[in-house]
């Protein structure tokens, strides 16, 4: 089954809005063994995305749209695919009761009744957080049109509860993809040391470079999702082991998604001690829910009183060395360890940047220390040649630390091999 | 001048990637005043790339490619570049030269070389943080295609040092594009206040919806962009005068980026304490460079013993009402200010899920409070019906922390109007 996506909003191609619907959505029909083909974005201009829908209509058997289903104006995507299959718009029952439900004792205007309105014959797809439906609409020859709402928080409940389950009836064949995630290896040493492994057709395997990360995605094809998975397998284990430690897990989120279930199951705590990252590594710990059982306290100690008066930072060791300091990452993390009764403590000090740079000590230099109860490990973070904003390297300095937690964990060097 | 954006990559149809270089490009597009009329999205398949890239230049004068420049043998656009405009691979001296400097003493292999190929008679621009150098190919009747990396750390500089430049000889004309940002009203509300003023042509305005927060965008167009800015001028102030307090800025990044340089200007200061945002409103506040001249302490109290032992939270307080209580979110933001010698304390209690909720105490509830000299002010987020997720909740309640804060600095009513 060819599926396309057309992505309709002008805010899309003014780049005021980044397109996550098609990402979203080309997940989903990953899963269920659809081939995406193409994403098209169009703007609220009916013609021209009647034009693409057309287009889209002679090559594939299905279409999904992503927005224009509000109340205002601008929402043309209903309309024109109703001109493009031939089925009037009509007031729709259900999703009347659930508007009126929606809106309470508040007053409902006309511009947002006509969400209720869908193509005739369609499937409706309640919409569980906002007030548009999506649809299916029959487009003729056994092809569909799913309408789906723009924003994130309305598409993707619908996904799980409308459009898997109607494109289950569908769709032929299955995807299994397998994204191996790494920290502290390059594409190109990557791409090299498994080189041989990308030849292939049916399984492939195939290196992504991300902001500081490098993936290989592995994608086997099979008549049902074990099959496709069974395949993949081999491929996957092979990968694994070209590349060794430097790989931390499998289709999963984050190093925080790894080094945190760690935690929980073996019950030790862990306290963070923040500088230049100002609160980020908290966040990506606490990001994963659960995480109250390991982690109780963290500090953001942006001065150096604040290091001072939290973590007992020596007022010498802040005048000999400087904040931004081996030592006092080293500090830093053997505090936070045993001032807040911890079995880990991560330190981290540097310039995230744009200024604060110094010959000595240049902008996008860090030092990230774990404290543990057999000693500190320090890592050093500085900056490659070119500086990649201030974003770019609080986002590594976390991932630095969450590493040496990681290698710590599970038995691993401490050191990335370079 | 009409432009289209195909990017290219197997990773964005199976989801695995979200198409930032798009949302990148489009923005210099619309401040160059270039027409973005299409984005289209391939994988890695000289075909179908193919196919696109023709189609794209029977009705554009400038394609844009993303994606496809690497070392590896997925990356087939230069290749179907050349063979569509019909302009061979010719190895590039300045580029070779740049790509030896960058591998130094460093092997490099047959792969990485053929970064420096680029079609006959392409302008190269030279990539400031990768290996891949992008560039420009004519392709008769005086279109372009513009070839550019995928990642967006090589992507951004090259768009200011190398695009900018090529197109300001080429564009004619100038979009100017305000984003009114708002917190506090929803999409419908907004729409039925300033529907008179979204029926122009030139200047427009329509309304974007997206996490948790309402955009109104204007935009003109005209011959250059003093001219296209003034016509805008006045549809901004009509939109910022009808929406009222809720809204915090135009073309600014989000309410911290409002709230951090008034700080800043003042030389007022700031202590956070956080137990369900776990360090987000940090991380948001250190995201602004310059932000420790008023952020020095942050306190993620993420625990009941570091409540009472960070910030002095009574245990008969936390045993009486619990720790997501009225009670515990004002103690927290006094005791962050006093405690920590600040002008303003912020505390934020509260259950993001998706677990941990009670019918007294659901999921989504949150305290917000923001303690002062002359006192503390409290802001209640309870679910409004539908638990929107752990991220949007978190996002959310450290939001509304800035917005309290904001309301305070520029002497406006601290209650949202609902």
């Amino acid at each position: 089954m060819k599926a396309e996506i057309i992505s309709v909003g002008t805010e899309l191609l003014l780049g005021h809005t980044i397109n996550t619907d098609a990402a979203h959505v080309a997940r989903e029909l990953s899963a269920l063994g659809v081939d995406l083909l193409h994403v098209h974005v169009v703007g609220d201009n009916a013609g021209r995305l009647e034009a693409v829908l057309r287009e889209a209509l002679t090559r594939s058997d299905l279409v999904i749209t992503t927005g224009g289903l509000g109340p205002t104006d601008d929402d043309l995507t209903k309309e024109t695919v109703a001109r493009v299959t031939g089925a009037p718009l009509e007031e729709d029952a259900d999703s009347l009761e659930r508007l009126k439900e929606y809106f309470g004792s508040r007053p409902m205007g006309a511009n947002q009744r006509k969400q209720a309105f869908l193509p005739r014959g369609a499937v409706a797809f309640p919409n569980a957080v906002g007030t548009a439906p999506g649809c299916a609409v029959p487009a003729g020859d056994g092809k569909f049109v799913l309408l789906l709402p723009g924003p994130p928080s309305e598409l993707l409940p619908m996904l799980r509860t409308g459009v898997t389950p109607f494109l289950q009836r569908y769709a032929h064949g299955a995807i299994a993809s397998f994204m191996v995630r790494t920290f502290g290896i390059g594409e190109g040493a990557a791409a090299m040391r498994i080189k041989d492994l990308t030849d292939g057709a049916n399984p492939t395997a195939a290196t992504y470079a991300t902001e500081g990360e490098m993936f290989v995605r592995v994608t086997a094809k099979a008549d049902d999702p074990a099959a496709a998975e069974a395949l993949a397998a081999p491929l996957v284990a092979a990968v694994r082991e070209r590349l060794g430690d430097v790989v931390y897990g499998v289709n999963v989120a984050g190093l925080e998604s790894v080094v945190l279930p760690e935690l929980i199951r073996r019950g030790l705590t862990l306290t963070t001690a923040e500088s230049c990252t100002g609160g980020l590594l908290a966040k990506r710990i606490t990001d994963q829910p659960g995480a109250s059982a390991v982690f109780g306290t963290g500090l953001v100690t942006y001065a150096n009183e604040a290091k001072i008066r939290l973590l007992g930072v020596p007022e010498d060791m802040l005048r000999a060395h400087g904040a931004v300091s081996p030592e006092v990452a080293r500090c830093m993390a053997e505090n936070a360890r045993t001032r807040y009764n911890s079995d880990f403590g991560l330190g981290i000090t540097g310039i995230a940047g744009p200024d604060g740079g110094t010959p000595e000590k240049p902008v996008g230099l860090v030092y990230i220390a774990l404290s543990a109860e057999d000693g500190v490990r320090l890592r050093v973070m500085r900056p490659q040649g070119r500086y990649l904003g201030r974003d770019w390297t609080r986002n590594r300095a976390a991932s630095h630390a969450l590493d040496l937690l990681r290698r710590y964990l599970f038995d691993l060097p401490p050191d990335l091999e370079q």
